[in-house]
């Protein structure tokens, strides 16, 4: 860190649609943004320690990744096209009861590696040996909302609950205030409401929000019918969940009774196209959901079931599954899938005055992607280039909280040999593979 | 050309699921494969004149774009988001208007430098000044299929009846057998049958195929019930249509009766669901079309509706899009789309006897990927990493027809800075912006 000036870079600052600055120049002191303009526009005093010639470069807020489970990264490819059940039970769930600590952490890291390639910044994570999770964040050198996934049956309800007061008090506004925290309670269908009345109780003591999954699949819509009467939305509503901030992904089945409760207790959602897509849970109501006010962000859910981890590629999913399920061409249109996958997600994940757009006082988490790309050619409509035609291989440089991650594409702050060498081996193992 | 011996890749033939060679070995002589196996396999007499070490490389066949309008890259993000006669009236036809030669020239050169670089090898085009087009195919070295845009109503209609003798005798089988040329009737409801039966009539003549738009939106099923009381596949049949070699691009709304025309008469389907996506248009029923015994290829239509020519995103998005569809994730598994992308396509071209696969007596049609990325590891499942995290941007190197295209990700046949500045001037010409 120290004071970083990024020159000739054309901004998008995803402010509004046609805040777009040709030859532009953003100057960094410390974490954060002291000024964002044309040419000539950073403070004449600001003497930086380091020059970023962005000529020929778009510069743009992060991608904030609203949703996923990082170290599953290690189950990438692992079991695909199979039923949703089967899927789980006979392939995941027992590679899962294998992993270890530093299965974890490893695991963590490949993911932060790729995410940092692909130019996201923040991302929202739930799984288990959080710790490693934490410490991987904290090395890698990217901002995370991280919660420890609470099954509310069996021996491990307890134990999720115990876990948090210690991880809350050790991570929670840490690395630098890179990392907050959330409790996680994995779903209604997983948490019992009992169960779910604890989790509000720990969450409002040690003041955190709440991480869920909801009203995924319609199996979920049924069971919680025929259970309590209500969809899961209202169930969570009824609990008094929504008292609290919840970051809540999927929301894939909504009534308009749902949409209008999201919107009036300012949930955050972690909308996930490509998961959707792929384990066939359906297509959320995107479009129905911003209409009326829902701050809607986007995730890419875990490797194990998307597979990867690149948010431009889920941003132009998005838009694109919006248009053709709701047969309207004029459906979530670019700017508003771009800043759903960047202020969106900032917004969801309640740190919408930190980071998200590119603006003087916020935290310094900017990519700079290359232009020179002949899918970049021409040059009609910078914004519809980067969410129709982009390839998050462009992302050439990634700054976060006011350090360089990432230059010229080579990743600072983690060794890509190690890791892959540690992935290799962990997979053997796990896998039984030689 | 020459001998070229491409040594410890990991060969992905794409003949059947099971087919990948460890530590593979292909031997290429001239235009064509002359073996494929593991180490040691190539001749004991073949002495190359070039060894390519593809360690840490996936070996496939290279994709087949079975539907585009190479051209209309001039015209990426020009319009975007808008119902689909403001987009075509108000915006890309005055522009269309405007295209001279030479820019269809760079327009195409653009195209071919992004399917190089995106692994793409051979493509099926539809537009006009096609002159232009083979001459850049030619330069790039690709594989391709030329079709001249036909409208048959108005002083265009005779026009392009007249153009195609010419066209043929000059480009059909040439540039090494690398151009095919089809007549290019636009679509049923521009083509009126008078019109369809003289193209039908000079297809014959002229010893060749037909490449056309068929069933793509809901209206246009409308209009031909309305006007001919059949729906277009029913139409294109009884007018003998599909007596000849037939690419039929889209085949989005198609009914029992139109699925059993399309397999029995051995038509090729283009399936571009990215297009249909963005425009809305609808999902193409492409697993009931498989399971009839349909050949369906991919393609990513123009660039003026996509806005890219990435067909291993096009691979991707195909995958999801029929799970998310039927509600059913075992739709269109990882090996289907792989193979729907790239044999799929040669068959719907009518060239699966030359490209497609990798094999023994095939051209030399061969794309390496490096693997060495985030997105690669673990390595549970090469096929599910290729179709579900890969990025275009992994292919390394590209060899059509026998001739290194590109290797280690530089072009050799397009000079890109030319076409840069090409397409940056034209574009400015031709939208009178500074």
């Amino acid at each position: 860190m120290g004071r970083i000036l990024i020159k000739g870079a054309t901004v998008i600052t995803v402010e509004s649609q046609d805040d777009i600055i040709n030859d532009g120049e953003i100057a960094i002191e410390g974490q954060h943004i002291v000024s964002v303009g044309p040419a000539g526009s950073a403070p004449e005093d600001f003497g930086p320690d380091k020059v970023l010639d962005a000529a020929g470069m778009l510069a743009m807020p992060g991608f904030v990744n609203s949703h996923t489970h990082a170290a599953m990264t290690l189950l990438r490819s692992y079991a695909d096209d199979l039923p949703l059940m089967k899927w789980l039970e006979e392939k995941i769930w027992p590679l899962e009861a294998k992993l270890e600590d530093e299965d974890i952490y490893w695991g963590t890291m490949l993911c932060c590696l790729e995410m940092i390639r692909s130019g996201t910044t923040t991302f929202a994570d739930m799984y288990f040996s959080m710790n490693q999770v934490a410490q991987a964040v904290d090395r890698a050198g990217m901002r995370a909302d991280l919660s420890r996934g609470m099954i509310g049956v069996g021996p491990e309800a307890q134990a999720a609950l115990d876990f948090y007061p210690d991880f809350v008090a050790q991570w929670h506004g840490q690395a630098n205030g890179r990392i907050n925290v959330r409790l996680g309670p994995h779903a209604p269908y997983t948490c019992p409401p009992d169960y779910l009345k604890k989790v509000i109780s720990l969450a409002g003591e040690l003041n955190v929000g709440i991480h869920i999954h909801l009203a995924e699949t319609k199996t979920e819509i049924e069971d919680m019918a025929n259970k309590y009467g209500m969809t899961p939305i209202g169930l969570m509503d009824s609990l008094g969940l929504f008292e609290l901030p919840v970051l809540a992904a999927h929301c894939v089945h909504l009534d308009d009774g749902d949409i209008e409760i999201l919107a009036r207790k300012k949930v955050g959602v972690a909308h996930n196209p490509e998961s959707n897509m792929k384990l066939a849970s359906g297509v959320a109501p995107v479009t129905r959901m911003l209409e009326a006010g829902v701050t809607v962000g986007l995730g890419t859910d875990g490797a194990a079931s998307n597979n990867n981890l690149d948010m431009l590629e889920e941003t132009r999913s998005a838009a694109l599954l919006q248009k053709v399920n709701t047969m309207n061409p004029l459906a979530l249109p670019s700017f508003q899938a771009l800043r759903m996958a960047t202020a969106g997600g900032a917004g969801a994940l309640g740190i919408a005055d930190r980071v998200g757009v590119i603006r003087k006082g916020l935290k310094a988490d900017i990519i700079l992607m290359d232009t020179r790309k002949p899918h970049f050619f021409p040059r009609h409509d910078w914004i519809a280039n980067v969410v129709y035609a982009a390839q998050s291989s462009d992302v050439n440089t990634v700054i976060i909280d006011g350090s360089i991650i990432m230059e010229d594409r080579k990743v600072l702050t983690i060794d890509e040999n190690e890791v892959y060498g540690q992935i290799g081996a962990r997979a053997k193992r796990l896998t039984g593979k030689k």
